[in-house]
């Protein structure tokens, strides 16, 4: 039987990081990593595939070149169970591995709900991070026009942009009330509602799909407002859920919604078992109540984490909890999100004030590239604690989402904001004078004041 | 004699903030602002009036219209003196006007040294904020060809670049062994070092100019190594100095470098009277020694501070000291820089950890407009603390920034920056799996555990 210090169950970015940190870490250590299919697609790059990327190719992770160079098995294997009792682990090849240290990185599936009529016709996609599924979804694609993309969220939008490049006809059809509910209070996502429109996609909201009708293939859908469209395909964007069940048939406990349960180290209840990624449990930043927030941004700061404390507590982890900080961007158009939005904030019972300021990305605003910029700040009501931001810009918008997060993070208030100090450049930021960050925080200090 | 509330002298960034934070926190106090001339440069686009921008009017401040928007009374004149005890300012039109708050935010001066033999001649320039010197300044140089730019810091190195898209030929000399000594070390001015010689800009470093030779009109330079080169024009980007001879003419202390004393609400030791911009004093937020930082950005800053709090303190101050955070651009190459290099940590005493982590700012890397990007993270040796960082990408290294200019202002650690989480999008960022900023700390926090 193989032996190995660290074994590691999944090559996506919460395996390969965890691998990677662990062995920086613990250099003495032997590492092996097994994933399910050679090839891994870069998780946030798969939209990107179905127009910017010419070939799906292009969009591969470096997983075993990674691997290879800093000393770590790689081995393409699908584990089947686990006995933390025995400690090792018996794949589908019959392989069996022994382990001091198990790390569970399986990721999420694409929900493909049961009540869906026709959901099992030709021509109706989810959107994994499988390589051979993307590459047969791809070829299946080239030759239908029209495709209805269900679910708003950031993959839907991403891909319906991306789709819409390649000329095909484009429906983003979203149940809630406005696209991208989770990540943006309407003020921003009427903007990107706008943009999509104006690039020429459909957009509806407000109903959701309720059947798929066609005689074994896609021929048209049924939304829940009794509206009937013809469709080649359909791509059902509208959720994932977490891979657990390997680790709940291994008796690694489960919560009830899926999630493998752990600890702030990512650690699961059983002893010398880690879990990281989409498969594991989350707790948010703000309202501190379970989350299913998965982004490979997250999956690699668990992984880190984990990866740094596998054998001790190395590095004591000094933030507590997830917050949801993602950008997307739509032409040079750059959108982000770090935090609660003020709609969820309030859902939750928490009080806000929240300010939106609008100006230029660039100083002066004769800049070539100048572009509209806006940022809408959110905080707690009585203590002025940043608790959410939402960007929208240039192709900035990403870190500048990223200053926000790192705000959010250390507990800043709208005070603390307006004594930092940032840096500015003519054709890299908006001007000192009107900082969209500081402004806003502005808007609101004065709206505390006032109010007492 | 005309008497107001708040009379600020000083119409560009200091000024304009002050007036109108001020004005937003007081409502319903008078506010003048007074400035030297009707059109105000926007500070940091002046050298891009030498290239990207057609004309100079495209990089006026909007101040009157500000003002007027904000009911801010704007006037043209220049101080003569100040009467603190009356409370009063006198004018160069003979105008006097009675102050309760008073904000002095008269800038600074470019330097022109007086050992420079023929820096008085025809052809000789510096880089005021003053927009009649650039109008003249822009109108002399357009019928010349061989320019020295003098002085490779941030301006200059701004100005070579964009006189060099006009055309012009351009010799940029530095007298200190490397370019942008003051904001970056080696590792990263030596990349903007090489892009400067590829886009056709001769670049010297580590020999001064020692003369301008010409009969009035420049027509040769000699530096310190004996080289003598034909000039048509020699501009001095070699530093600026604190206008501070209104405040110390009127009694109003000035400390042994020029700079108008103040404490942290930027309050000086005159009652009532204020100091905000490069004319007032600065500290160093990691080495708490005195410097003379001079952006725009900074005196945004600190007219903040006084502006919220010239009747009361409306708004605790909870970051201490400046940071020199700024960012350049050179075409789509974005660069920036917060905090201490390691070079002056070291020269001032101050034992240091670094690393610098470069790949590529998208992800995948194979997307279109992929730009490669480096960050260098400087901390303290024994307790990991944040003190500085400098920045090469595309355009979203201003933002980058500062998400650094935040960590090192709430005082970060290394350990704190490998559990905090940030958004990655493929076109915004770095991936998530290798994001620079995290990578260089985890580079540091592994070099800390193994010299232990």
């Amino acid at each position: 039987m193989k032996k190995t210090d660290v074994l590691v169950i999944g090559g996506s970015a919460g395996g390969m990081v965890t691998a990677l940190t662990g062995k920086a870490h613990w250099p003495d250590k032997d590492f092996i990593l097994v994933k399910k299919q050679k090839d891994v697609m870069v998780p946030c790059g798969i939209p990107y595939i179905f127009g910017t990327l010419d070939s799906i190719n292009k969009n591969i992770m470096p997983v075993d070149a990674m691997m290879e160079k800093n000393n770590i098995t790689s081995i393409v294997d699908e584990a089947v169970s686990i006995d933390h009792e025995a400690k090792t682990v018996k794949f589908a090849s019959g392989e069996v591995i022994g382990y001091d240290k198990l790390v569970i990185g399986t990721g999420s599936t694409p929900v493909k709900p049961k009540w869906l009529q026709g959901a099992d016709n030709e021509g109706v996609f989810v959107v994994p991070k499988d390589k051979y599924y993307l590459d047969d979804m791809l070829q299946k694609l080239s030759g239908m026009r029209k495709i209805a993309v269900i679910g708003a969220g950031f993959i839907g939008v991403e891909l319906a942009d991306e789709l819409n490049k390649r000329g095909y006809e484009i429906t983003l059809i979203e149940k809630l009330p406005h696209i991208l509910n989770l990540a943006f209070d309407v003020d921003l996502a009427s903007e990107i509602h706008k943009m999509l429109v104006d690039r020429g996609i459909k957009v509806i909201t407000g109903t959701g799909i309720s059947k798929v009708i066609g005689d074994n293939k896609v021929s048209q859908i049924e939304l829940e407002d009794g509206n009937i469209m013809d469709m080649d395909a359909v791509i059902l964007s509208i959720g994932y859920k977490p891979n657990s069940s390997l680790a709940k048939d291994s008796d690694i406990p489960v919560d009830q919604d899926g999630f493998i349960i752990v600890d702030e180290y990512m650690r699961t209840l059983v002893k010398d078992v880690f879990a990281v990624g989409d498969c594991a449990q989350k707790r948010d930043f703000v309202t501190r109540k379970r989350v299913s927030t998965m982004l490979a941004s997250t999956a690699c700061a668990e992984a880190r984490i984990a990866g740094m404390n596998l054998f001790n507590l190395h590095v004591v982890k000094t933030f507590s909890g997830t917050i949801a900080i993602y950008s997307t961007a739509i032409g040079n158009t750059g959108f982000g999100t770090a935090g609660v939005t003020e709609q969820r904030a309030n859902e939750e019972g928490l009080e806000t004030l929240s300010a939106v300021f609008e100006n230029v990305n660039r100083h002066p605003v004769n800049l070539p590239d100048a572009h509209k910029q806006i940022v809408k700040l959110i905080t707690a009501r009585y203590s002025g604690v940043i608790i959410g931001g939402e960007v929208m810009g240039g192709l900035e918008a990403g870190e500048l989402t990223n200053v926000i997060g790192l705000a959010i993070q250390n507990r800043m208030t709208v005070n603390n904001l307006l004594s930092i100090q940032i840096g500015t450049h003519p054709s890299l930021t908006a001007s000192p004078a009107v900082y969209p960050l500081i402004k806003a925080a502005e808007m609101i200090a004065i709206r505390m004041l006032h109010s007492k």
